[in-house]
């Protein structure tokens, strides 16, 4: 994959000892000349301690960020008031060695829960960390696969824009959503761009665009600890977001929904893609609200798993959320087939139904004929897979 | 087991061709000089046509009932207008027969959704039925059998009080929770009583009955379209609900739970039955809440299909359900271990709580430093086998 880097970056990776596993775990970017930043978090209310540092960070630099640093292998979670102090102290040891600000370098974590962060390994891993940054595809490549805990592959995605003649990019990077292992945390998330904008401008425009992406998709419906994205724009581009505005948050957003489905299609023991179509809603909370509905109900889920046009179980998971319906106004469709036709069994190719649900990758549509909002909603199927990687007794 | 059967009550039950197993699919239960009736019905929005039809005949009669009449292997739900004909068709049938009126029988159905009933089929078996229709432990025993469905065993309990020596006897029967087999639906309970009540008394007592057992439950959280549960007294003890409500609430809320715990056990796939216990909530609402995020979380039932003492995946669920909590006020039990104290991890011996988690029924209490209100809620793991129960391709 041709990756476009955005200028003013830089980037590393290292092994500190910390994934039992002997691999990377420790990545490292830097913005030399500081960057905009915009973060959005979890919803959960129990929240790691990089997640609280992060958070205050941001708050009193003004999202002025010089420097991002993520461990994988441990989530720093649960780990009371010495968690926090360890990421303190991580912060701190970056800045130091940069001349910048502990406020200034934003922290994250993924891993294991409850247990004390080997701070040690990480702040003597950070001075040679430091000394191999460097900017390119390479680099940001390693960054991607360092911050992997259970994934099966990295994620990355990059895009380009062009205003009068100058180039802005965008370059995105993830790792697996949902609580993937046992006492494993989170969907990190960063985005690096050489746009120029403030922290409010970044903030609007990341809040929309993780609406319609990140907010959209459901594995196993286990919001993490740690869910961290982060947007940094360097401004080496010298081109202004307010130049830009439209184009640059459509391409946002492709970024976005490209990971969103990445981390999806490698959710764990995941055969199926399923792309909800939820339409004729009243609006797009209550389509989100029946969609998230549907792609956490174990009966629909399971039947997926199977490539069962089962539409009983999605009716009966509609009638259980916790929007008004009126079953005799829904229709269910199956790629072009209808299977349920306004309240009623629909008579289709049941063989057909199952070769189309065969796809690694396939669209349910549905219509509650009660308004006019739409959206589309990630989803995937639950396999025995699934359970037996997360049953496996592993504490 | 010896089996205290109500007066007032006969039963009955037949092959009418609707199983594809051959299997008895049709039982009734008749009430020759009537039963007043109270009924709880499923919260689903979707609801197949025996549940208005039973809904409204209660309505007209006020509750006043002299047959119940089920079959298995069909829902009659999503079945449209023909739907509610079908089910009214076959009320006027034993209306007839037993020379009541078409409101004053209650008609049940659980199998496959979106099909037909078979109305002929049911209305051929009903003479028979009726003629056949007996007193006594074995003819309650048939029905019993008659209704399931995917069940693997009957659910049967029953209780005897006394007052001034007379005895006044509780009998219920069930059928298994959850959208149990592919595209089948259904949690039915009857329950039936010789004791003095009217609707309302008994509607009362159901109620508040209901909401401490079936109502804290979950196996996979999908509710169905046709759950039911029906009291019947028939008054023939003489002894008025007035002289023995206390005992008689409390007995029925025992057979509710034994039931409960029956359909719980009797799972898809379930290997684990988990008592959870919330303590120290604000109140019920909000401990309900928090048993049943933790309930449907697929990371916290296939660990404990794993039989893994893993508080981390529960601390997270507990934080991402609705309730405000404060992570550093609750704790975790393993039975007599505590595993998470107050916001940080408890050291305690992980071979003895896994151990202690390979038994069929156990305990985890959580207390979440809020309040004073505690729920018992039962719940199950979540295995490979309950993924190849439902993902099997069967339509």
């Amino acid at each position: 994959m041709d990756l476009h880097i955005p200028n003013g970056f830089l980037f590393s990776s290292t092994t500190a000892g910390i994934k039992a596993s002997g691999r990377p775990d420790l990545a490292l970017a830097l913005a030399p000349k500081g960057a905009s930043a915009a973060a959005v978090f979890t919803s959960n209310q129990v929240v790691a301690a990089p997640v609280i540092v992060g958070r205050e960070n941001l708050r009193a630099s003004n999202g002025n960020v010089h420097a991002l640093i993520v461990n994988a292998g441990n989530a720093n979670c649960a780990t009371g008031a010495s968690g926090i102090k360890a990421a303190k102290a991580v912060c701190r040891k970056v800045a130091r060695a940069i001349q910048s600000k502990p406020m200034q370098v934003f922290p994250s974590s993924t891993g294991i829960i409850g247990v004390p962060l080997p701070v040690e390994k990480i702040i003597a891993a950070i001075p040679n960390l430091i000394a191999t940054a460097q900017a390119g595809a390479g680099a940001l490549n390693s960054f991607a696969n360092t911050i992997l805990t259970t994934d099966t592959r990295s994620k990355l995605v990059s895009a380009e824009l062009t205003h009068k003649g100058i180039k802005v990019r965008l370059a995105g990077v993830a790792k697996g959503a949902g609580m993937i292992h046992p006492n494993m945390a989170t969907m990190l998330v960063y985005i690096f761009t050489d746009v120029v904008a403030t922290q409010r401008e970044l903030q609007t425009a990341l809040k929309s665009v993780v609406d319609q992406s990140f907010n959209n998709i459901s594995i196993d419906g286990d919001t993490s600890t740690n869910d961290t994205v982060l947007l940094l724009a360097s401004g080496q581009s010298k081109v202004q977001i307010k130049a830009i505005r439209k184009e640059f948050e459509r391409t946002l957003l492709d970024i976005c929904k490209s990971l969103a489905q990445q981390i999806v299609a490698d959710g764990e023991g995941v055969k199926h893609v399923v792309h909800l179509k939820i339409e004729q809603a009243r609006n797009t909370t209550e389509a989100r609200k029946i969609a998230g509905t549907i792609a956490t109900s174990p009966l629909v889920k399971t039947a997926w798993a199977g490539a069962d046009p089962n539409w009983g179980r999605i009716l009966a998971t509609i009638g259980r959320s916790d929007v008004k319906v009126d079953a005799a106004r829904i229709s269910i469709y199956l790629g072009d087939q209808q299977i349920f036709r306004q309240g009623t069994a629909s008579s289709f190719d049941h063989q057909r139904a199952h070769r189309y649900m065969s796809q690694p990758d396939y669209e349910i549509r549905i219509t509650l004929g009660a308004g006019k909002a739409s959206l589309e909603f990630l989803s995937c199927d639950l396999t025995a897979e699934y359970v037996h990687i997360n049953a496996d007794y592993s504490t």
